[in-house]
């Protein structure tokens, strides 16, 4: 329930979207989609449009309103805002949903004032700092300066401690200054978040692309360029660990914290990402049969993988499954407590490399399959990332006034559109296909419209080039729709596969989940239409955002989400897509868009 | 029960000795002192002398002999040499007494043959090698070679393991190559062991002096040497990591062994010792309270330390107490398993310092007091260490024929005195005192002799110029026995001390171990006459040589001894001497020779 107040005749869409209520409304305001529907509980409101009544119909009389098309009139109002009609959505590709843990990270300071030596208590100055801590390590260089330290702060320090560990010997009370980073380093961006890892609080937030892009788009291009090329190699490794170096130090100085308190790295990534990372030659991982040098969770000293943080501080490489499944997917599965499902559960992540991953009920199994770069704004004609000037959204109806098609859109920004993300292609697909401009082959019907270019290479033209930011039409292509259903198939493909290998259907899953940058935007309805998701996962699907960073935060914060992670990764049946006789099959089937009929047997 | 045989009329101390049955005899068979009885069972021996009937009295009826008076006749005979007639010394000063532990190294080889990958098995490199082990750790470096090697090797490979980390992968079975070094780095000597440890087996010994000699003799120098300069610190730092490295050269040159299959070093030290190979500043020692940086057992990697051996072995640097007993002394306390005893027991490790260590049946104690340098041959007019040409036992008799005293004696390797070690020190000491040559202070008596000199500095010539080595008289100066005194009066004292400490008396110890390079060829009835051990304890001493070394062996062969000495050091209450207010009285107490009467009260 929630308080509305007006300044005169505003819409109610725009004064909840003004209170932060993220309000859906796919068709942009035209009063269409009906996403929208709230209900009023008490003020005064204009009066029900025709397009209102006709969405709503006997709904009307209990009181639910289209907030797109309802102006307030009284000062204020009391409106009721279903969970249906929320978008969940994360704002930045770069957050994700996280499962709450206890805080218990690995690194901890401890400040304490310390009894100087006497004739009676001549411990040695390591007994007394660690006094009672069995087995304790050191590294050298810090046992070598303890003795000025503790005298030069007058026994009174702080000692930062990773496991039996001494990482750090400070002056005073430096209790609060305890920091972590969360990395999520993807093939075409990385992400880090900075972490006060004695509050759990995140700091700072900062990304960039993966420098590695210019020697290729994705994992298999980058495995053929290194191979067999030691420097080939080491300079990708370099390229990325000077980006992090550099997020690390733009992250640092935007919270106001010293690297040399920052103790531990969290790192996930595809097992390409991590091994190209670590120097680690991923050749291997390019032919059959696609074997990693390592998915285990592994620790190295942070000067031994070249990131500027504490000296002695740490690296954690999170455990990988196999294959093209690695530590992003483990961290998401974490993020979301895929283990925990007490209905069968999905996590599906969508990127270059689609991995889906199933918990049954009893175990948990994964794959992976190359999507292809369609949905991430790249191959197609007019295909741009989600970022500023991207359309994000797309909603197609008839108008009867004009007797044509018409299309509304969101512009990531507001600014004129300079091209069409992911999302919106998903969109654009399902209202070409449901207003029958394209077959279930995606290919154009012989419909009459202003929009459908038939000259030249086909087209339906979203943006008029008056419109548009680029002074040209922004339009679907053929090709493009040819490149959208490629990458639908791969990952109702994997899915589909998977799920067998669980001995589960459809109708079986209780939750799933939608990860990747993609989940920021994307129409679960229209997602189904296309048949990229199964039509009964509908009301079941959740959009938890960039889960592999919020996982790899978790293991950052929890040395009970750490154990988890790898127990996720021991546990996990890797389903090796290529091995698999049938995937050829259920791949081609899924090439078309879904009809009734398809639907029923998918 | 022992078979000799004669070739004619050999004496039996000769036949048995050529046996390497190691019979005593302290008066070097004159048939005076009795320490060579034996007993015969079978064959023909000359007949008894008057000496030895004089010496046996009614034992001569029961068929015992003084072996050193006894010629065999018959062309064999059976002899009985009791337990008492031999000597348990160490050959060398190099090696100790060791109890036995199970075999449990820490670094340990296992040889895999591992199945190839396939699509059917698709575990990373690592998961393939170490199936089955939770939480893995690897250098960074090696996992970089990982992929090579097993493929080169045709994943048939030794892989070797310390705790969970993975240390080596070698091609072939290797399991035979698993190396370790166990170092005792003493003030004035630097012992290294090369073990195999996959048999337990010593395969080669290697010793130097400690080249830091140069910058002081005892540990206080080097202290005041060092003291606030950081790099005299690294040049003595330095010194002793080179002639470790050395050592290490010479041995596996010796044994065969590549140094890259050494894995491990344990080593061990006093604390100022460690504390200078470490590189860390030992000034705190210097002064009261005497506190080292650290007594904890820690462990570095080869590398950080400066060891040239496996670059991903490891160095443990075994857990001392407090002050000046450090992990020397707890190595001791391990190697004869002070901390087991039965019945309250002593070790004794007489060096530049001396340590004692009691068990008092429940609780176990450790002091140390410097004893100065005149046991191991410094400091004295002719001392010497016990190297070849020093005089190691000496037997000082009245001869009734010359009417005068005469001398006989033992030289390391049978050539031309050189000088006077300080177990024959320790004997002179007493003959001269049980003769009334020297009163209860040490002062030379008014006795005729022609060896009591007393134009110039008073002293007592042990060998003529004619028969020494250097051309000239090798004699016991008053000075000497001053020097010896206040030593003795150091070793006397801080044994009271911790007696009391741990509220027990002399009666009350059933064992007393005798460490360091004095076990050798003490002579343990000369050493309580001159009060340095007490004389209720002649028959419980056991000579135990280096325990130090073989302490640190047990660490390096069991990890079960190395949880043990870790217990030993953590339970032993230190007993610090300068600030027992009862220490100066018992130590001026201790200067005197021991009377019947001062005996009693002891």
């Amino acid at each position: 329930m929630r308080l509305v107040k007006s300044g005169g005749g505003e819409v109610l869409l725009d004064l909840l979207r003004n209170q932060s209520v993220d309000v859906r409304s796919d068709c942009g305001g035209l009063g269409l989609c009906g996403k929208c529907v709230v209900k009023v509980l008490s003020g005064a409101f204009s009066e029900s449009s025709l397009s209102e009544r006709r969405v709503l119909g006997e709904l009307i009389l209990d009181g639910f309103r289209l907030a797109c098309q309802t102006r307030l009139i009284s000062d204020e109002a009391l409106v009721e805002v279903p969970e249906s009609s929320l978008t969940t959505s994360y704002k930045s590709v770069d957050v994700g949903f996280e499962k709450p843990f206890d805080l218990s990270p690995l690194v901890r300071k401890h400040f304490l004032k310390i009894p100087p030596p006497s004739l009676e208590d001549q411990r040695s100055d390591l007994s007394r700092l660690l006094s009672g801590l069995e087995a304790p390590k050191i590294p050298l260089k810090l046992l070598r300066e303890l003795p000025q330290i503790l005298r030069g702060c007058g026994w009174e320090v702080t000692a930062t401690l990773r496991n039996n560990e001494l990482l750090d010997v400070e002056c005073g009370n430096k209790e609060s200054e305890l920091y972590g980073l969360a990395v999520d380093v993807g093939t075409s961006r990385i992400v880090i978040h900075l972490l006060n890892l004695r509050s759990g609080e995140t700091l700072a937030i900062a990304s960039s692309p993966n420098p590695q892009q210019v020697f290729g788009p994705d994992v298999m291009s980058r495995i053929a360029y290194v191979s067999s090329s030691l420097e080939r190699l080491e300079v990708l490794r370099q390229d990325v660990i000077n980006s992090i170096n550099e997020l690390i130090l733009e992250a640092s100085s935007k919270a106001g914290v010293r690297p040399e308190n920052i103790y531990e790295v969290v790192l996930v990534g595809n097992n390409v990402m991590t091994h190209l990372l670590l120097g680690v030659d991923p050749a291997n991982l390019g032919r059959a049969p696609y074997v990693p040098v390592f998915t285990q969770g592994l620790e190295f000293r942070s000067g031994e993988v070249g990131f500027r943080i504490n000296p002695n501080g740490y690296v954690y490489v999170g455990p990988g499954i196999a294959g093209f499944v690695g530590g992003d997917a483990v961290a998401g599965a974490l993020a979301v407590g895929l283990d925990e499902c007490e209905v069968p559960c999905v996590l599906i992540d969508v990127g270059t490399n689609a991995e889906v991953m199933v918990n049954n009920g009893e175990e948990l199994y994964a794959a992976s399959a190359p999507a292809g770069p369609a949905f991430e704004g790249f191959g197609t004609r007019y295909g741009l990332k989600a970022v500023e000037g991207a359309i994000s959204k797309i909603f197609i109806y008839f108008n009867e006034a004009s007797g044509d098609y018409e299309v509304r859109y969101e512009v990531v920004g507001g600014g004129k559109p300079l091209g069409i993300c992911g999302s919106a292609y998903i969109d654009a697909l399902a209202h070409l296909y449901k207003h029958g401009i394209i077959d279930e082959r995606g290919r154009f019907k012989n419909v009459v419209s202003r929009r459908l270019k038939r000259e030249g290479d086909q087209r339906f033209v979203v943006v008029w080039g008056g419109e548009s930011g680029i002074n040209e039409d922004i339009a679907i292509y053929r090709d493009d729709i040819e490149s959208l259903l490629l990458a639908k198939a791969a990952v109702a493909s994997v899915t589909q596969i998977v799920l067998k290998e669980a001995s589960i259907g459809f109708e079986d899953v209780g939750k799933v989940f939608i990860a990747g940058s993609f989940g920021t935007s994307l129409n679960v309805e229209n997602a189904a239409t296309i048949g990229l998701i199964h039509e009964s996962w509908v009301n079941k699907a959740v959009f938890v955002g960039n889960t592999a960073i919020s996982g790899a935060k978790l293991i950052l914060k929890s040395s009970i989400a750490r154990k988890k992670a790898e127990e996720i990764a021991r546990r996990t049946k890797y389903v090796e897509i290529s091995a698999n006789k049938e995937f050829t099959k259920i791949y081609v089937r899924n090439l078309f868009l879904p009809t009734s009929k398809s639907s029923q047997e998918f």
